[in-house]
């Protein structure tokens, strides 16, 4: 599905944006570069800024004009910086991400665009365009690099086409023990309350704010079995060493 | 709100990326950049490739180590290519942007760590993070540009602090206490080993791998600065007690 995706740059006149902009690509899962009458060439400087994207370089297609670029393509979306004299449809880079994967039934290139460095695409290339997309940025300083432009586009791209919302666990990633049951951990803090009285800490008169506290801090880090393991073996020490203790004095009282 | 989030640029060896990540930055809106024990410069190379962005290097932060560099901060989120031997709690730079709005009326600092270009950061950086944040990539070429990076995660910062509603908290409800401090948990996490030593819970000579768990489990549960107190006081407590022991032996060694 990345494969129909085209990325087109247009006059490009640093050849190391050439390179920085191929290793973009291929870090999300593109190959597809075109260049448009590049005033730059595929030059060391473009190879070494690719890094391991120079195969993208060797199989690069070059042509003298956008018509070219886009003529066979489903969908063209233009990067735009700020609104020219007519509006013309607009999305974020999220929504061309949707409106590239609704095209993915059509086996038609969708090209996404991108101007020179100086002063991005003219009129008439922007009106080429079926739309155009603008990545949100700093009123103050818009103008992003190709490259790092290029980059953004490919990363919502990857997200729509190819990355899915399936979460492994809590914890964003598959854990290596499994989770404690709710009894479990209500166990472990029954015996940190437990403790905390053997060793003075809590006065037994006194209201159960902190322990309420403590509980909302274990509770919301959802441990696992080991955690709980570990917790309960500390203390079960601390209590065996309470209990040695003949006539320890409460030094400290509860805090809340 | 951009304000507070710190991008940090650990042990950068190309000065053009430093310059890159600045305009980057500064194209979305953000503007702290810190750099740990720089191997880079930030010399003519780094202006160049600032362009616009070139106040944004005057104002950089320059540190030895990393503990400096998120001392302060509420939230730390390391960028890591893949699992290492210890699971983490993992993010999607668009978790991570949520992440980041959650923490606006904190007023702490956020901070964002990218590695080296050549080997990303070490275990032992990753494992001062409270979470970390994987870029969705090829799995055949996953190694992005850092400046590259830091234009992925800035986008996606502001699209989730400017361009949407404010979140309230990181539990999704207004909290009563302001978050702990990066330090703060580390100072709690090394009396809680101290103490681990003291009763005699812990073998000075066996592997950590068990500080490493209590310290993933207290990081994600973003102690709160009461909480970190009560542990404090709890484990001080402790350590008085194991004390006045003379001669305590060990029943309970290091279980993993």
């Amino acid at each position: 599905m990345l494969d129909q995706i085209r990325i087109v740059m247009v006059n490009t006149t640093h050849s190391g944006n050439i390179g920085a902009a191929a290793r973009a690509m291929k870090n999300m899962g593109l190959s597809r570069l075109w260049l448009v009458d590049p005033i730059a060439s595929v030059d060391d400087e473009a190879i070494a800024r690719a890094a391991g994207a120079a195969d993208l370089l060797e199989q690069v297609t070059i042509v003298a004009t956008l018509e070219e670029a886009i003529a066979d393509c489903g969908l063209v979306v233009g990067t735009s910086a700020r609104n020219r004299h007519l509006p013309w449809p607009l999305m974020t880079p999220r929504q061309c991400g949707e409106r590239a994967r609704a095209m993915v039934g059509s086996d038609m290139p969708v090209a996404l665009v991108f101007g020179r460095e100086s002063s991005g695409l003219t009129n008439d290339e922007l009106h080429l365009c079926h739309a155009h997309v603008h990545i949100p940025s700093n009123e103050e300083y818009s103008s992003l690099n190709v490259a790092q432009a290029i980059q953004v586009l490919c990363y919502e791209m990857r997200l729509a086409l190819v990355e899915n919302d399936v979460v492994t666990g809590p914890w964003g990633v598959e854990w290596d023990h499994p989770p404690a049951s709710h009894a479990e951990i209500d166990g472990m803090i029954r015996q940190f309350e437990q403790t905390l009285l053997d060793i003075g800490f809590l006065n037994p008169n006194t209201p159960k704010h902190l322990v309420g506290r403590l509980r909302r801090l274990y509770q919301r880090a959802l441990p696992d079995k080991t955690e709980i393991n570990i917790l309960r073996g500390v203390l079960g020490t601390v209590q065996q060493l309470a209990a040695r203790q003949v006539g320890v004095s409460s030094d400290k009282g509860e805090s809340d």
